[in-house]
């Protein structure tokens, strides 16, 4: 969002503060009111989609619709009238959201009257990633997302590791249990095996032999125990950014080296007196503890 | 509770520390016996629910439920007595529940005879919330609580993204799968979306078509990995609440060493007294324990 | 077991080191030999109970059985008799365990012909619980151990509310849902109540109403990050034992306290030098840092 | 793979670096083609086992298998061509991988037609097998695999703590319970038990009685509570391989301050110079970046 600046006019700047920012008490305002309206319109999607409730109040939930796409377009309208390149936000993730947000119901509009039955279908469930744009009012959520990253390659290798024991596990079963059980194909065991792995446990096909039922156990106890793996690393890296805080990021006036421990009295890389304010006890007095004189 | 004092009388004073506080082995005792009454009376609500037990047993728990209905009044009763502003305390947490405890119980007494039974069933199963009257003895698990609350927040954002995973999932999920197998509406598919993530597993609604399977994989694999989210903030903050009790962050005068336990009296670098307020024990008394006298 | 002395003859002594300790490579391979001996025993009880393989190997394993519980007898003879007070060994944990392992078989010889087939089954089966025996053999996992009794009354805490939570939820549930969806009584909902909020999830049981389904939703997701503090305070107890490590056990010369980092030169409680074999350098050279010269 | 050492030749040596090395750009590109071809191989052997799509799809399914296998072949061929001791490849860990991969495909040709489905089946499957070869490519997460080792005696305490409580578990219930629910053996009751504690709940076998039902939520809330255990080890050993990564135990020679980080030159503590084996740069020359001069 950094990159997109506002048009330089006095209207266009405040329209900008009070949409792209969240400082002052107005700007709050519509950032909660637009968080009523997402939720509005995602639970009206969520409603129309339920029969009965769509036989009895679907011109309600189609009046409303519209409400909100109206909203919804009259707000993208404004914010692209206020930046200064607004093709450049509607490329990116937020402005893609927003297109995603209003392009299923004017699509619906623009359909002949006898259109499949699928497509219509499809446009209204589509209206409901509306619930992505909550995703700019998380965006604080810093050190999570950061830990999240750093241990990104190590959830990774985790559930690549993970795959790898699913479709093992699940040839074994195919092999031992009969189709009749449910295990018709591999893809079918592979779905079973993660069902088993990761203890959702739905069972809707479950191993009947004795020897299916016993690798089964060794599944679970897997599944069960290695959940440790990624909660340790996790674990690990927000540990490791809380303490982060201890470190400053003051570079050294000698060499510039700059991510001491805060409570480093000297550089760790030149031993440079790093407390400026107040004078290095070396320099001070001869009988210092280290040897370095003259 | 430390907002509500006792009446200065004697026999206030008295009950207000039986009841109150559980420093005496009396106010022990009284405590005990709460706990048992408490969990006797919850035992009564559940075993009445159960028909064959209700048939059988029926006026036994009827004189029971007035036992310990009479046993909860009069100690509210009591407790009110030796406060000095019992109305507020009537409006405190703990006297809502004092008050839920018993009024299910008044309020069938004055019913007319034919009652609903909706309004009967409601309020019988409601007086199992005198289980809640338990949670004055557990509020002593401080650690706990105060690493909850400090990682609340971060708790919430996370169980924000889940249900916005849920959402988007279980739309996805919808429009590929049947209604014959289950998914008939998206609330539906928002309920078995969270079965699934959160790794429960009912196995009431399950996914039929392969790309049905495949998400459902994808989605079980991603609640299987993200638990690691919750448990790693929490574990981070119990680390720092047991950390934090026992450092302090005060720099030695001597040689700056900033890290001590909080009871050391010494820098365990150089033997610098820490504590500037009052002398060190060793420049007074030249009978201290260590040689280093003058 | 330390309470428990070899009688100090040569055999005994020497018996009581083959059993009881496993430091020599005799000991060791009878620890060995016992351990396959309980797996085996334990092996023949649970096929005994699978039906065609008692009605084939029925006799097998008759004799086999007769053959453990002989063994066993014979080593709780040995036991007892290089023991100086055997009656003390047979009522601590593992005497008693030892005598669970064999009364079964020798009940079931006393009992007459036409014994009731319960008590023929439950002594059947209870000879399974030979299985405990193997704890002796685990008793080293300290550091588990340790760790686990310390975070205990944490851990009964987390419990204590999950059980609170289950009463709560359970009630709420079952007057919301009908009796034909299982939600019998309360006791019923609890165990579903658990059922769910451990993310165990049979699906025996299931809510089928819209309010009793997003109830559901609640508590799966409850419990899916409520397990965040059990093993958040288990984590920290973990690192806070690893971390003990770093502190010594040895006393201070002066002050007798003996709770320090292994990296302090000074005690933290009376400054006492505290490495012995090498000079206090504040007694040398009287410009030491620290200011308390005369 | 350090002991495999190329044969001095020219070609030979290059081949090596090629298959066996990743540093220069085309060896990059042999293994994302190596692993392409791999994970086309898996996904036509899982293909293959969908009845429809074999009916359908079966002579390319073949044709695809061949290609494949002469692949693999030409690639072993290769890689033990360039080797020094090419027996010693075959017999270690990758080597027996390679050769499984192409194996069940070469056997299946040598058969006589008239094979037992058995056979040609078992072959077929084993061919997914070639999903282990991933395996080299993942190698390199070390710090992961360490921790890993370094709990594994803990998290095998652990697990085999856990199948003592499934089999005591188990066999109480199957006293308990009939066997029309499912309870028929101890293996069975074994099975369910191991479903409940993993939190899996398939929900095939679920307890009837209310005693049962009691034990069963015991089992619940122990395997909800003790996932914990492992947890907390692998968290604390992966907090310890980060941190033992980064510091130091040495203790300063100038002030005896012991907790550097590795990387450190100078002690933070009094600026003392930390490598006693070369001199300090900031006594020999005398524009040090520091201005502590005579």
């Amino acid at each position: 969002m950094n990159s997109l600046k506002p048009a330089s006019e006095g209207l266009r700047t405040r329209i900008f503060q009070l949409i792209f920012e969240s400082d002052t008490p107005l700007a709050k305002a519509f950032d909660i009111a637009l968080i009523g309206v997402i939720l509005g319109s995602v639970l009206v999607v969520m409603l129309e989609s339920v029969a009965p409730l769509r036989e009895r109040y679907g011109s309600w939930f189609y009046w409303l619709e519209w409400g909100f796409t109206l909203i919804f377009t009259f707000e993208l309208a404004v914010r692209l009238y206020c930046l200064e390149r607004p093709w450049k936000y509607l490329r990116s993730f937020y402005g893609i959201i927003d297109l995603l947000a209003i392009l299923p119901t004017w699509l619906a509009l623009m359909l002949p009257g006898a259109q499949s039955l699928v497509v219509v279908r499809l446009l209204r469930v589509l209206r409901i990633f509306r619930v992505l744009r909550l995703m700019e009012f998380i965006g604080e959520g810093r050190l999570l997302l950061d830990a999240l990253k750093r241990s990104a390659r190590q959830i990774f290798l985790f559930l690549f590791t993970v795959c790898m024991l699913i479709t093992i596990f699940a040839s074994l079963v195919y092999l031992i249990e009969p189709a009749e059980a449910g295990f018709t194909s591999i893809p079918k065991a592979i779905y079973w095996a993660a069902v088993t792995l990761t203890t959702v446990g739905y069972g809707d096909i479950t191993p009947v032999t004795p020897l299916g039922q016993t690798i089964s156990v060794m599944m679970m106890l897997t599944g069960y125990s290695i959940i440790a793996v990624p909660t340790g690393v996790f674990s690990a890296e927000v540990i490791r950014s809380i303490r982060a805080d201890r470190y400053s990021d003051e570079a050294c006036p000698g060499c510039g080296h700059d991510r001491h421990e805060k409570r480093a009295s000297y550089c760790l890389h030149c031993g440079t007196w790093l407390d400026e304010e107040t004078p290095d006890p070396r320099a001070e007095n001869d009988d210092a503890p280290h040897g370095d004189k003259p």
